[in-house]
């Protein structure tokens, strides 16, 4: 048995390693470490908060580029900075095909960063699970920003978004006719669009690219949680450090407005309610298969379905009926 | 209380009032109405059979003409043919905005076939039982064909594709740079492509956009239930009342095949375990929402949720824990 109240003061002292350890425990399936991860969170308190950022973007937009600088320029202000990575496709294959922490070496080696690669799991449901509590425990080990990196395969966006406070969409130059490329799901979460890669040759492109999604931008409905002049697109260099600051500077700029307005607190509760209700289906699908009696019951009753012998509905009426319902 | 074996017997003789309020009552979210409902589709069996043709197509590619035309060549065959339309954009206004019966006059006037207009339904969960139903009640009056039309919005295809044994893409002819304008997921869900309006000035530019889409489906994965050819792009004109024979043949050559090869079966039994799982999910959403206790035990929870005291974790477990859970 883990020692949750050692544990949980370890993370809260900012110790890497006990973070690391607390993260494994909260991705973990077995049912003993999940009783240990909620008592660890339960025990950690909600009282401190991070900056969360989800950021998207496509392999070839240079986003382990663009999160080491961008992340080296934060911590260089004394700023700690947490990276956390959720990507289903190299999930199914086992874990990150990119070797996260390779990929970022620098700051890696940084002691006011944390990376935390992708883990092996099967299901973007699980993914959010771990990646929603790995948040909290990096909120609770002291860390000022928690990155959540997705590389924007199917819902996965969506699914960051609605963990984090500001989302950050990271784009390569292209012709103009290649805008219909970004999904337009991938559009309306957005609120800051970074163009990198404008730099060298690059740059007229960039800007042009910039330009054609500023308008793609305007053109779209105004959220309730935007500020004046956002959801905005910029340009910026990893590569040269260059844009960086303003991008950081923008992101301020509309957490500094939606905490004024409400917005920022308005969103989490709002995250907290969803994510709960999504909790509360896996749960109920979770006990209505580990409960045999259930299991055998709803075995049969997916035969007759299968067969056509019952509609879904009443089969589904009669799988409950020892629960209550029907 | 409606007399269920009454009604049965009425649906099952094929009287089509009868099968029309047979619909309404699968459509009601009335607790008595959906017992009712419940009863009636078990006394009315799943022994007759029609072949479920799902077809989508944005407004503008002529569905309404195409629907009246090829059901009326349908109905000169003597085939019974019911339509059913499932528009959760219209259902947000609270009905159908196209007036599904006047914008196929005379298809709705012919005694051996079926229309029924979408219903006023607030979300796509609804849409989907009331159709999945109504085509079981379709199949017990005695129809060889329904026709489940979506116009093509969000996820009704995906829902429409999980509930019938064909799904055609009905699209006008475009220029070649508009091929990406069909969303990938519709490509993969599609049996057979119907490029519409190739008479006139536009025949040359069907063609080479059917021309186009038979590249880009040669291109895409090969699915289990794909006899040799398929899926494929045709072209058709339903103003001219050209090429729906050849789109018939093609829909009941590839029947055969996958009745032959088992498909057929098979995958109507997956489609059941899927909505079957579906309901158990909403039911237990309802148990737990209809239950005065538990509903304020949810309250509660939430609002700790919302204000960060628990994780959504663990106030899930804790909802659940009379029902046997945590």
């Amino acid at each position: 048995m883990t020692d949750i109240a050692a544990m949980a003061k370890a993370v809260r002292a900012g110790d890497r390693r006990a973070l690391a350890r607390a993260i494994t425990l909260v991705e973990s399936g077995k049912p003993a470490h999940r009783d240990a991860a909620l008592a660890l969170l339960d025990a950690l308190g909600a009282d401190r908060q991070a900056l969360r950022i989800g950021l998207s973007g496509t392999p070839g937009v240079g986003k382990s580029t663009f999160i080491e600088t961008f992340g080296l320029m934060l911590t260089q202000r004394d700023l700690k900075v947490a990276v956390l990575a959720v990507d289903p496709s190299s999930a199914r294959s086992g874990g990150s095909i990119l070797g996260d922490k390779t990929r970022m070496e620098r700051l890696s080696r940084d002691p006011r960063a944390f990376i935390r690669p992708s883990p092996s799991q099967t299901h973007l449901g699980g993914v959010a699970r771990r990646t929603r509590e790995a948040i909290r425990l990096c909120e609770a080990a002291g860390f000022d920003l928690v990155l959540v990196e997705t590389v924007g395969v199917g819902q996965s966006e969506t699914v960051v978004a609605r963990m984090t406070d500001l989302f950050v969409l990271l784009l390569a130059p292209a012709g103009g006719d290649e805008l219909q490329g970004v999904k337009r799901g991938i559009m309306e979460i957005a609120d800051l669009i970074l163009v990198n890669k404008a730099d060298g040759d690059l740059r007229a492109p960039a800007m042009r690219t910039r330009s054609d999604y500023a308008g793609a931008l305007r053109l779209m409905r105004k959220r309730e949680g935007d500020a004046e002049g956002f959801p905005k697109a910029i340009c910026v260099s990893a590569l040269e450090t260059e844009g960086l600051e303003a991008a950081w500077d923008e992101m301020r700029t509309l957490t500094a407005w939606r905490r004024r307005s409400g917005h920022f607190d308005a969103t989490r509760a709002a995250q907290a309610r969803h994510w709960f209700r999504e909790e509360l289906r896996a749960e109920m699908m979770a006990l209505l298969t580990t409960d045999a009696d259930l299991r055998e019951r709803l075995t049969g009753l997916e035969d007759d379905v299968s067969a056509g012998r019952m509609t879904p509905a009443a089969a589904a009426r009669a799988a409950l009926a020892p629960l209550g319902g029907g």
